[in-house]
């Protein structure tokens, strides 16, 4: 075409992993590649009567335009709850509600980053923020992670020499893609970073309340005393994703910018939806639902880490989560999971290859896999298959 | 803070008469300044219909995460739809939906804007479109507007002349903020121009629907044969903007871009939302629930502009709006709307000040009317004690 894009838009391909996923939504597929919930486990019922509720009791203002910052009652539900929960000590001022935490994501990209930035994050890290900072233009520098978070050895060593590092990039819990959360000790040791060097942090945390056992560890936030953590989160994966409610929780000076960026961007989420979620937990009992949640999901995890342990070859390793979604599996460094994942194909499974969730790509042997939206049976079936193609490229 | 933003935030401040508004949301003030549709028309009944039967038969995937263009059935009810009011030739493959028609905005300035380039505009002009743009750091030339559009000969002379155009963004129908619209030759001529330097144009069109009288003109891309305009409007006027529910109609070559955009910003829109309309438009008649909406506003209009021509002083004009939301004040040249306004508060009465529609700024003697949010006695009322006040300032 004759019309000139944005040179961002160079940027912004359509994925090659994207087309090929396409493939798994055949019936006949097991895909452990999505990271849906469960949708048998949506509180359907429930917001049969909630929905009914809401029109009856607030019908003209839930269908109206909100305040762009959204449903007050609302955002003090939610600092309340992360108060209990992420040990945080933050207000309904500090609460902005967002459409999913995917739009936490482009809103940080926009606020904090110019052309040729950097960001830090974890090495692997989430897909899809990638996507959403991309946009705005900056260079991903990928921090060294092992089993317990950044390390933190590395981290100082580029906050040190490098020039222009405005964000840094990390889920504690539960990571998207590897499942692995960060120890308390490492937590601090970031967080004392952090504050030397002035540096936004958005701590990403959509599956922190999905805890199979333990107590849920202290969030970043909680440990903040420069104001520089911002915590993103969503009720897609505790509640459903179908409202597209998430939030970003923030010092005061950030919040008021994020909301010109709302403003500017959508003008306000739905009021309905938020209205919705805030009658919802005022009627039923959110805490039982997200227990709910996480029985079926730990189900779902053992028999995924068991089937796993028993079928996969030598070589190949594996985490074990704590909670979340996903998991992750490494191979022997010879084999390239992309192959891999053609080859499952003509057995109908399927993964999502590791190199996408490296910004910088170039790490072929690993996948992502999901559990969260599969019955056991279907994880045992599926992961046999996975392990009897892997097993025919393993060398013993 | 210590913490750097990015630079293009220091174009977006929250503006002085969003502060100045915020005293007209108290009870006793007669508002005309927001641009709200009247909540007492929205289809509260119908919807609790309607969100009972989407959550029966539907809920799951209702609740679920959607593809990120949107419920196949909406995009090819709003192709259709658009086909028969707005003389288009679309297709569901045309069709992004969107958080409403300002992430439609968001979008295009991702799409098209580098820092510098050059967005043309009508002057005046929506002012959420300017901080939708503004994001992107363009820079805005006014094209010179009379009753009847966009001036052809100045506009030829621009496109001409100035280097790095890259967006043409127009109201053609019941402009916000001046409630007019093109005529058919204007719209003719100018997709000529258009034609022939192949700039993109954004046809914004969220009010084109509610007509008071004589028949729909063709859209803008009802006449695109380069395929280069880009239609976006709304469900927030004709049904209620609570919803979220927007869409751009575009060309498969923009329409894939916009879907990485997506992707990247908010992955997907309310899949229920979305059922919901759809169920809505086949369950209800969508077509008499407009009608209802035209009936209404008509009046409110008439009596807008029966109240301003018994009252106003000489020297005020006004527009007639054939339909829309809005009507444009223009006061004798000597006088400020800023300060008109500061004296209307005292008499609790509001509007806008025209000069926040002038991204270039510099014309302070207009103001915008709203007048679908309000009941005919309240309108009367209000105009009569707008007039009081325009007539002490007025030099006869």
């Amino acid at each position: 075409m004759a019309v000139t894009l944005a040179k961002r838009m160079d940027s912004l391909r359509a994925s090659e992993i994207r087309e090929i996923l396409k493939i798994t939504q055949r019936e006949e597929v097991l895909s452990f590649a999505g990271g849906l919930p469960a949708p048998e486990l949506f509180p359907v019922e429930e917001l049969k009567v909630i929905s009914v509720k809401v029109l009856e009791e607030m019908g003209r203002e839930a269908l109206q335009y909100s305040t762009t910052e959204g449903y007050e009652p609302l955002r003090k539900k939610i600092a309340e709850r992360m108060n209990q929960v992420f040990k945080t000590s933050v207000c309904a001022d500090n609460i902005l509600i967002t459409c999913g935490s995917q739009q936490a994501l482009d809103f940080s990209g926009k606020l904090l980053l110019d052309e040729g930035d950097i960001v830090l994050c974890e090495s692997p890290t989430y897909l899809a923020a990638i996507s959403a900072l991309k946009a705005y233009g900056p260079r991903f520098v990928e921090v060294p992670t092992d089993d317990k978070g950044m390390i933190i050895e590395e981290l100082e060593k580029m906050l040190e020499t490098q020039k222009g590092i405005k964000l840094i990039y990390v889920i504690p819990d539960f990571q998207n893609p590897t499942g692995k959360t960060w120890s308390i000790e490492r937590r601090h040791e970031f967080m004392e970073l952090v504050k030397k060097y002035e540096i936004p942090v958005i701590e990403d945390n959509p599956y922190g309340e999905l805890r199979f056992e333990n107590e849920i560890l202290p969030s970043l936030k909680s440990m903040d005393r420069s104001g520089n953590v911002i915590f993103t989160s969503t009720f897609s994966k505790t509640f459903c994703p179908g409202l597209r409610i998430g939030w970003i929780a923030a010092d005061a000076k950030f919040i008021e910018k994020y909301i010109l960026i709302k403003q500017g961007a959508d003008l306000c989420t739905s009021m309905r939806s938020q209205m919705e979620i805030a009658t919802y937990m005022d009627v039923f009992d959110f805490e039982a639902h997200i227990q709910k949640l996480v029985t079926v999901y730990r189900k779902r995890r053992d028999v995924m880490v068991e089937t796993l342990g028993k079928t996969m070859p030598q070589g190949v390793t594996f985490t074990h989560p704590q909670g979340g979604l996903f998991l992750w599996v490494e191979l022997p460094p010879y084999m390239k999971a992309m192959e891999l994942l053609k080859e499952c194909l003509k057995d109908n499974v399927a993964f999502v290859p590791g190199d996408s969730f490296f910004p910088n790509g170039g790490v072929e042997n690993t996948f992502r896999l999901n559990y969260s939206n599969m019955s056991e049976e279907k994880i045992i079936e599926g992961i046999q298959r996975l392990s009897q193609v892997v097993k025919k490229y393993v060398m013993i």
